[in-house]
């Protein structure tokens, strides 16, 4: 067969981004590994059938430091030629962390990209300033609850909402597991609980946002969201672990949308669960929320019925906010277990700029859901 | 404020669908845990703040059965009422392994689904028998390669598919690292792979399927799906790991393009590795591909550079064939380090109904690729 003329192959540009790991073993296990790293998550090809040129020098990973940090733990930084991980979050997510998902003993722990490739992300289109004009909160942590227990009528949780938005809630959610069912369809609980919020709204004078939860078949994702955006939600929710991340990214970027956020963490635990494999806390629920545009990262508090601790916390707040070009900080929303007895301990984690996420911990003070928002306010505003 | 006057919710169905989880611990924690599944898994709300009736009887889990397996191993069987999962993959992922995800010594072990609850999913379009008349090959199992390494041009790429091809491989799938890359760009790699799979075709009369690449961008995964089978590709690779599993389902149910659908392991290792928490193999590599539309389930072979055992692979095996309804059986399809000598150990695993994945096994046998195909073919026919 012949073949068409050689088609010439743009040459690389030469920048790298740098990915950062945790590898655990012996030395020369954690150096082999690293080396190994360098192939499996590039040409994944026995290295030694790729003759001199540019796969060689170019495409392979390189490795750029190897350090010991405890016995038995590497840290590792390699990098990768900007050009194999083509310009999507899907394909950079291959190359960061594709095939070595699969191989105990490998932990990533933070990004390290470079101006060129932080350029191929919007990110977040709101983030923490952004977010905070819109509710008009500057001084002090926002507080948001979920409307739940699921099988609650869509009445029932759009009086939860105005419950909630009247004792002056920054954010409402839908709750994670509300999606499209025969007890809630989407439509009719996005439709009435704008309406109550709005209606709230009108009678506060403040800026509650509900945030309506697009968990759904992708093919659908969009209309959802539309739909959302046209009955007044201010916000989504979506679990980009059900979803892809890449699914958040889609609305992120919609300038039709142009719709604040919230991602929940359903789904994609067993990323950070086991300290020595996955993603480290920060990474995962931090710097990746960033970069596939979520205005608010949802996550375990400590202290609460899971078992992330209170540096693993830190670590979130600090991925949250740590610089990344344009690419904006944005809300660590620790939820959880959080209850009025836990706030001061949480406060002195968190400070200012967090997004609380209260939930049972809301219905249990007493049965009027308004005057709890209340009291919970009381406990976040500057004494 | 007025609400509209209470809509009715329709009854619930009363069917259930049922996941296993093997839970660790003492005896006591199990059980507390199992509970605590039935409620995180549903409500997610304070149980003992939801008053008698529907909420209660029906929509919180219910443990069906619960026994130890093993010193500090327990299985149990919870059940969900069907409603609850909506009738989508997305919200029934998000029931069956959301919140827990997140916890500590909860594995997901295999899903055991009602009629009713698989009627929701079309599953495989082709199955093992549909692939099999395809390719027309009834009587061995079936082989694949990948175009590799990341780095070659597109036609280097072209002629290794019709080497490949010539020799009599029955499938090609670009390498999962391939996506949409300035030295390899999608539309052109699958117009000049996919002339030159047809064009060995048309020598050998055979029926070689070139499985493109369609990683990238959930808006654009569509449009490249589409635009491939334009050009003559037989099938489609997605990772959905990466792009996530219902972007998979989508393009399975997709009766405009109804082509062949692998599934690429990248990313999603994380769920496996750590035996205590995440997926069973069987589970993720089998059910769940299944379930997503997968034809064929590529993961890492046992012996190779990855450390799946030849239980674990066994276990795979048989979930990619076990009665699951009108959902079809597929091909497991292992791959990674599969050599010439490995070949006698995997055979006597598998059987006939496999697909291996053959990497750089074949291009280390000799210079010649067509003749290492052939080579490897005759290993695999009945003697």
């Amino acid at each position: 067969m012949t073949f068409p003329d050689f088609v010439s192959v743009p040459a690389l540009s030469g920048e790298r981004f740098r990915v950062i790991y945790h590898l655990t073993g012996s030395e020369a296990d954690a150096r082999a590994q690293a080396q190994d790293i360098t192939i499996e998550q590039s040409v994944e090809f026995p290295a030694e059938l790729v003759p001199s040129g540019d796969i060689r020098d170019h495409i392979f990973g390189q490795v750029e430091d190897f350090h010991e940090i405890a016995n038995g733990l590497y840290e590792v930084t390699i990098s990768y030629a900007n050009e194999t991980a083509g310009t999507d979050l899907v394909q950079f997510l291959n190359v960061a962390f594709g095939n070595i998902s699969i191989k105990a003993g490998i932990r990533l722990i933070r990004f390290d990209l470079s101006a060129s490739k932080l350029a191929e992300f919007r990110g977040p289109r709101f983030g923490r300033l952004g977010l905070r004009d819109i509710v008009g909160v500057q001084d002090r942590p926002l507080m948001c609850s979920a409307l739940k227990p699921m099988g609650l009528s869509n009445v029932e949780l759009a009086r939860m909402s105005y419950d909630f938005a009247l004792g002056g809630l920054d954010l409402i959610k839908d709750d994670h597991g509300l999606a499209n069912q025969s007890f809630t369809p989407f439509k009719e609980r996005v439709e009435l609980c704008s309406a109550a919020v709005a209606r709230a709204n009108a009678e506060t004078g403040l800026n509650c946002i509900y945030f309506a939860s697009v968990t759904t078949r992708v093919d659908r994702v969009l209309e959802y969201a539309h739909f959302a955006k046209s009955v007044g939600a201010g916000g989504l929710l979506i679990c980009p672990g059900l979803s892809g991340f890449d699914v958040m990214r889609w609305l992120a970027d919609d300038d039709d949308l142009a719709l604040p956020i919230m991602s929940h963490p359903s789904f994609y635990g067993s990323y950070v669960i086991n300290a020595d494999s996955g993603f480290a806390h920060g990474a995962l629920y931090g710097q990746l929320q960033r970069l596939a545009g979520a205005d608010l990262s949802v996550y375990p508090n400590f202290g609460g019925r899971f078992s992330f601790s209170i540096d693993e916390c830190k670590q979130i707040v600090a991925a949250t906010e740590t610089p990344m070009g344009d690419v904006k900080p944005i809300f660590p929303a620790p939820g959880g277990g959080i209850t009025m007895e836990s706030m001061p301990r949480s406060q002195a984690v968190y400070g200012q700029e967090v997004a609380y996420l209260v939930g049972g911990g809301l219905h249990r003070h007493s049965k009027n859901l308004t005057d709890n928002v209340r009291y919970f306010l009381d406990l976040l505003r500057p004494q």
